[in-house]
């Protein structure tokens, strides 16, 4: 019985590791078409595409696989626990229930929806015309309710959304601790603006000459321990990290002549992104136990290294000096406290993407929060605008002129995404929990780091965080390596300590 | 009736362009390979690759298709001559055929012995063992002779080997030919020897800065019409040219600061095979009649682009004066005359790939008459190195003192490619044929290109041989060209009359 059960458990194992050789395919393909690839291409790499992930999709809901998996999920290997077996097990029948729960119509109706959606969004937001956009948007949380529904929830039907992105998380604990974080943030801000004091952001603004940004971003990102043995860096217009196989992780990331952050912190986010895959363990690659466990873990890497590692001032301590030397034009006569400074502007915005360290979250509250409303029903379509304008004078104390500006500045929506957002203050949150408890356990960070020492901090999360893979779910991961659940202190303290000093609040 | 036939064959040629678009990302899996991957993901880039390639064999050979490709070739569609649906039919009956004769345990053992092959031919090369390769050497042959008796052939077993890069193309006749250029070239050469001339190429070998050159190299193709919104230029350790849909031709070349010749006409040979590509139709992409007929007629396009236009006094006349304001170093104080002479060098020398225009054939030559004679068994293993020995002492005057610098220079014979090299000289004299007819079609290349013109000679090429795809054969092609069978006549002709001039012979 147990030798059939092994010998089941190694056939479906077998079977994944194929599925995710093939999917690794269909992830070159997106990396060249968003790296190197000639846009005349575009049409024929979209029929690539869609071959292949139309291949691994039938991979993953071939009847035979499906019942293979739940039959190794209902014998004796899928009850030892924490053992490798087990957990493996656990986390394919969660992936397959998912997915045999939705209706083959339902998924191709979200499908068609997000692809019009997309464009209909571009086209609406290029134009400043959100009516144009407002069907897709009303129709996409209409399916988005329908999929909830399908999936089926332990409390709200957000929660079936957010398993997506954040599996295992559930809204009301995500909302309890993003309520408390609003609740001392939105005063915060409020205190540095009235500070009276302002860094002088043009020395960020000089001439930084691409090629030179691109060696000091590549000597940072080694430093801080991305292996470029097994990756590599190129040119982008959104960045992002993808990951080929178990050796070869690829980050990217844009440059701007005049403006020194967009890359520089660019690349030290993506690399904190690739630290975290390359840290997962190769011989488990395209299995559970070989992949990330969560956006919000995988936010929380990327976070650390860009916003507590690369905006400290340790870290430029170490850095500046070098700088200097590779910058002279720029910041030949800056002085360390004044660049500091300037990297650590907080300024509400209306842009998320261009937020900083302090105001970013509550971009994420208001979607967040808008999400639920709107998926609940409380509020529709037809409100959203005005309901995001009043958020953003509420929370940040200023409202944007146009919709393209507001309401429809963001990608996800258009393509289905909801659930996704909070996951990147999920990463926020966690970052800060797990650099208190290394800051801690490895004693005093920022003194390494003022040396150039980032390989402790690495190796450190290395050991807790990346090595599990899916192992645990995020919220156990950091229970176990931190002691405490998800909280809003951590990073309210970092911020309150950080910018106290920074502008004498 | 022919209702149903034209149902089938629009079947078949969906299920044909599908293999395609496959195998194309099989095409972006090896570039990447090649030009980007980092080193460590080799094998799991190996395990990519064979899925894909395994799929492409299986839809191939997949017992539907191949009933169902007989099917349309038995019936009323193929006999149609030269329509382009008979057309179609008959060359992926072809295809088929080929590959329904070789047994299924030859193809494997082929593919093994090539994998193995390579393997010892590299350590073999690199401590000169020729002991260690011969094994291997003599598998391969013995292999390819089953090979040839399982495909069948008209008079000699090399015509079943060659027809899988020279379609149709049969020994006796190359043969012929080459045997014609050879008692031609051998006193030519001999003459230029003992010219007493000789250029100073120690002005190819100044500072070449890299940067300059990839610029230098990608003005010069896109002037000669390698269309870069369809395409791009990358590094590689072995130049090739990949295509990886109908708008999306890569071409790739490596530089050496110390050396203008091996970037810059290695550029020029590559765009050269680029603009063939690019020159297929693109709504044919997949299918016989969007690609290319042979490996004669690809490499014809190379060669023609590399010497009878990027080797000629008239393109310098328009490029040096460019040239020199881009390597002012290395040629700001050189003339035009002294430069073109230097990249004009003819010198009989062991390494065929570093060869000159002239000798280039004579390394062919040796290949193609020693792998005749070890298929037909007249030559062994064990005599191979000193036969190969004692023709370049009777072709070009010179002997290797290693076997690593003879016989097992080139990876073909270890990775069982074997009736491939003739295609190289093949090439040259089509070249030969396809520009003399052009230029007195056009009226006079050079004066053109002493203008920077090159538009036209794309054009005509694009007329007269890409836009045809498969759709005749490469001599069939040739012939309706320019009138004439495969002759070494046009390149006899040019040499003589480049050389004559050159060396004052």
């Amino acid at each position: 019985m147990t030798q059939a059960a092994h010998a089941l458990f190694e056939e479906v194992c077998q079977y994944v590791r194929q599925s995710s050789l093939l999917a690794s395919v269909g992830s070159l393909l997106e990396w060249d078409e968003r790296t190197k690839m000639p846009a005349a291409q575009a049409e024929y790499r979209a029929e690539q595409a869609t071959l292949i992930s139309g291949m691994v999709h039938q991979r993953w809901t071939d009847d035979k696989f499906v019942a293979q998996v739940s039959e190794v999920a209902a014998g004796p290997l899928a009850s030892n626990g924490d053992d490798e077996t087990a957990v493996t097990i656990r986390r394919l029948k969660r992936v397959i229930d998912k997915k045999i729960k939705l209706p083959r119509s339902l998924v191709e109706e979200l499908a068609r929806t997000a692809s019009l959606g997309q464009s209909a969004w571009e086209l609406a937001r290029r134009e400043n015309d959100y009516a144009r956009f407002k069907p897709f948007f009303s129709r996409t949380y209409e399916l988005k309710r329908q999929q909830a529904e399908a999936l089926g929830y332990k409390h709200s039907p957000y929660d079936a959304l957010l398993d997506d992105y954040e599996p295992e998380e559930l809204t009301g604990n995500v909302a309890r601790v993003l309520a408390d974080l609003r609740e001392q943030l939105v005063p915060l801000v409020a205190a540095i603006r009235s500070s009276g004091r302002e860094p002088d952001t043009t020395l960020l603004a000089r001439e930084y000459p691409v090629d030179v940004q691109e060696a000091f971003g590549t000597e940072a990102a080694a430093a801080i321990g991305f292996d470029f043995l097994r990756g590599r860096l190129d040119v982008t217009a959104h960045p992002f990290c993808a990951t080929l196989g178990p050796h070869d992780c690829r980050i990217t990331t844009r440059y701007d002549n005049r403006f020194f952050n967009a890359a520089f912190f660019g690349i030290l986010h993506e690399a904190g992104h690739g630290i975290y895959e390359q840290g997962l363990p190769p011989d488990r690659f395209g299995m559970p136990l070989g992949e990330a466990i969560s956006l919000g873990i995988h936010e929380s890497q990327s976070r650390l290294w860009e916003n507590l590692v690369g905006r400290s001032r340790a870290f430029w301590q170490h850095f500046f000096p070098t700088a200097q030397k590779r910058f002279p034009v720029a910041l030949g006569n800056a002085s360390l406290d004044s660049f500091y400074f300037a990297i650590n502007d907080v300024r509400p915005s209306l842009i998320r993407v261009e937020a900083d360290e302090a105001t970013y979250n509550l971009h994420i509250l208001i979607r967040f929060e808008m999400e639920q409303a709107l998926l609940s029903g409380d509020l529709t379509a037809d409100d959203a605008p005005g309901a995001w304008n009043e958020k953003y004078r509420q929370y940040l104390g200023i409202a944007p002129a146009t919709n393209a500006d507001g309401i429809m500045q963001d990608v996800h929506w258009s393509a289905g995404l909801v659930g996704y957002f909070p996951t990147y203050t999920l990463g926020n949150l966690y970052a800060s929990q797990l650099f208190e408890t290394a800051d801690v356990e490895l004693g005093g960070l920022h003194a390494m780091f003022a040396c150039g020492e980032f390989q402790p901090l690495r190796d450190w999360l290395r050991e807790k965080i990346h090595r599990h893979g899916q192992r645990y779910s995020a919220s156990e991961l950091v229970k176990r390596v931190t002691g405490s659940q998800l909280s809003s202190e951590p990073l309210l303290r970092h911020l309150r300590g950080k910018y106290g000093e920074v502008y004498g609040i």
